[in-house]
């Protein structure tokens, strides 16, 4: 038997089943799958032998159209970092016991940069150790932060809900006549990606976010209120969109400059967010009415309003994984190649995973505008295709339908 | 001429916007209106003068489908409550001056119940001063905080939001294995009718929030401590969800228990939400991972999910109106009349404004489980229909198009 087992892993997202459903279609229609298995909770699910069958999901379309629309990870997640082999071996002993058990041949991993990094060191402890398994990785965050592939499946979506959600604030924002202030925050320690898909709410017209700060530049309490200043003397009500990540000169997050300054009755740090710390700041320096609003969890997990875009490439990044898998590559990841902007077309390749893992793709620096309170054209021209399309969500009772593949 | 005036007011809503269209539909097919007019920033441009010719918005069938599915108030919003004339009559002269100017005879007012009560003051200053002008309000607030109507335009598609994000963050926080709470808020001082809508994530058999506290019953940290170690025997993922006013027993709010005891370096007063202080309630008593959420202005600003049922219902309460006012009718407020749950059917009645101003329909606390942590059936059958359908949006380039009535 040579059989497929999946895998999904880090934070979840509003296309991560998207590319399971493609990795079950690419195994349902290659003559060198036999069975497919699903490990709950990612790698750690293959070191226990916790181990699902998915043979039936995989024969029924109606299952799997929910699944397509389905946030989060069906299979389960874990956020696990395999030691070195060299010094710890036990994991990779298990791993491939339960490689064994279920006699499967390929692995398709679906996840961020951690997930890389295993699929690179089981890959080449397998290949070191003459052992015949096919080990591809899948791409998958919202942070956009993978290298080698143009974008990551689920960001499309994220950017999607975030230039939706902006586009919608900038109305409600708008409606009184009084100096306010909106300080939006999005996901991205790192990367700024998330923060500037808020300048898509431009698209139609719309003033979309007065400023946007990517955690990549500096940032500066001094400049941020005169930024404030600035744009107040031409309207009153301000949106305003940061990264999580934001830091000072001296590398310190934003977010910190309230965390160690606050405690509670008890003493205790509080930890509070970037746009919060700057919510406080703007009540200070400027004393107008503000406000702060965390995106939070609802960015990765708004299959509702996902990108049809991002939602086919994903299948079609799982379908890619398990088209390499079955041809006898492994150690690759499957990847987006951006043919053009307009009309969009892209490539889907595989590329090596030990280049992927431990890296992190930033925000090109020329991608934000001189004054740092803005992304450019270049920017806007990249992001623009990766939130076009709506998705055939199914509804029912109002909400959308789920498929729960663990009760 | 007999000319129509039309204004919004009270914090915007997914839904504030059909109504006007409503409105703008009722005066259209009315031979007894010639020309429409709106005011901008609510009773304040009324006041002011403040006045945008409407007469070729109403004629434009593309323009009014946009408008009905755009967030936000289209003609802006205002908080401004009216003096007693028999103290202070400058305001009404204005308005008078205002219809006067305009030829208006019909004024319809669209908000909550700081609107109404205008709408009351207004229509018994017109009669005791044998002033000849039909003055009729159409509800609005998310809240559901109204009289008189068995629900009020808004409600229903915040409900919508909230359940929907509520099921995707159930998703969300169920790929881990490992312990952890995320305690959910939404909007409601004094109503807990938004944060009960969370109940009906389950609607498709999900297990939904684990917990829901509103702001009707007296909140006890032990008590919640409490539910919350005993769901945790369970399951590891728990999904809180609390109204913004949950309140102890002595009145004071959850909210305001850390910002007394959190002050900046400043010795500011840190304003936190009821979510925030919950979160650092559980980090200190159970020390597992915790998150808050606010829902925040999504909950009112998210038109891509509104109700259909919802929006449907606000525009007839914009055409009831408009009907009211011109058969001669004044001080009343448009409203919805339940006539039966399943099949679910409403009437559209007219209801006295005067006995809807400066009232508020909480929850009756037999729809909240005795535990005081959930809501019973009878509240899952009076919101259930309210979330059923979903819009036609129209999208542009991946976001939804939005009419922008003031530039």
């Amino acid at each position: 038997m040579n059989n497929l087992l999946v895998a999904q892993s880090g934070g979840p997202s509003a296309a991560i089943n998207a590319t399971l459903v493609g990795v079950l279609q690419g195994a349902r229609i290659s003559d060198r799958v036999d069975r497919v298995y699903g490990a709950k909770n990612g790698i750690e699910g293959v070191i226990k032998g916790n181990i699902l069958d998915l043979n039936d999901l995989m024969k029924d379309p109606q299952a799997l159209d929910i699944l397509t629309y389905t946030p989060s990870s069906a299979l389960g997640s874990c956020r696990y970092k395999m030691k070195d082999w060299k010094e710890d071996d036990r994991d990779y002993r298990n791993v491939i016991e339960t490689f064994k058990k279920y006699e499967i041949k390929y692995f398709v991993y679906i996840g961020g940069n951690d997930s890389m990094d295993t699929v690179d060191k089981l890959s080449k402890y397998c290949m070191e150790n003459d052992l015949d398994y096919y080990i591809i990785g899948a791409p998958k965050t919202i942070d956009n932060d993978l290298v080698l592939t143009d974008h990551s499946p689920g960001f499309g979506s994220a950017a999607k809900y975030i230039a939706t959600t902006i586009a919608e604030l900038e109305r409600d924002i708008s409606v009184y006549d009084i100096p306010a202030v909106t300080i939006v925050e999005c996901m991205g320690r790192n990367a700024g990606w998330l923060t500037a898909a808020a300048a898509l709410a431009r698209v139609n017209g719309g003033p979309g976010p007065d400023l946007i700060y990517l955690c990549e530049k500096e940032f500066d309490d001094v400049k941020f209120i005169r930024d404030i200043k600035a744009k107040q003397a031409v309207k009153p009500g301000l949106l305003v969109v940061v990264s999580e990540g934001i830091k000072y000169k001296d590398g310190s997050y934003v977010s910190d400059s309230m965390s160690n300054g606050v405690v509670d009755i008890f003493g205790h740090k509080y930890l509070a967010g970037a746009a919060r710390a700057l919510e406080n700041l703007v009540r200070k320096r400027i004393g107008c009415k503000v406000r702060s609003i965390e995106l939070n969890l609802m960015q990765r997990a708004a299959a509702h309003i996902a990108s049809e875009t991002d939602i086919t490439e994903s299948v079609m990044l799982g379908q890619k994984a398990v088209n390499c898998a079955v041809n006898g590559e492994t150690g690759r990841m499957a990847a987006i190649k951006r043919l053009s902007d307009e009309p969009y077309r892209v490539d889907f390749i595989a590329v090596p995973v030990s280049e992927v893992a431990n890296h992190e793709k930033t925000v090109p620096l020329n991608w934000i505008c001189p004054e740092g309170n803005d992304v450019t054209e270049e920017m806007m021209a990249y992001l623009r295709p990766l939130i076009i399309g709506e998705t055939n969500v199914k509804y029912e009772n109002g909400i959308p339908k789920h498929y729960r593949l663990i009760k």
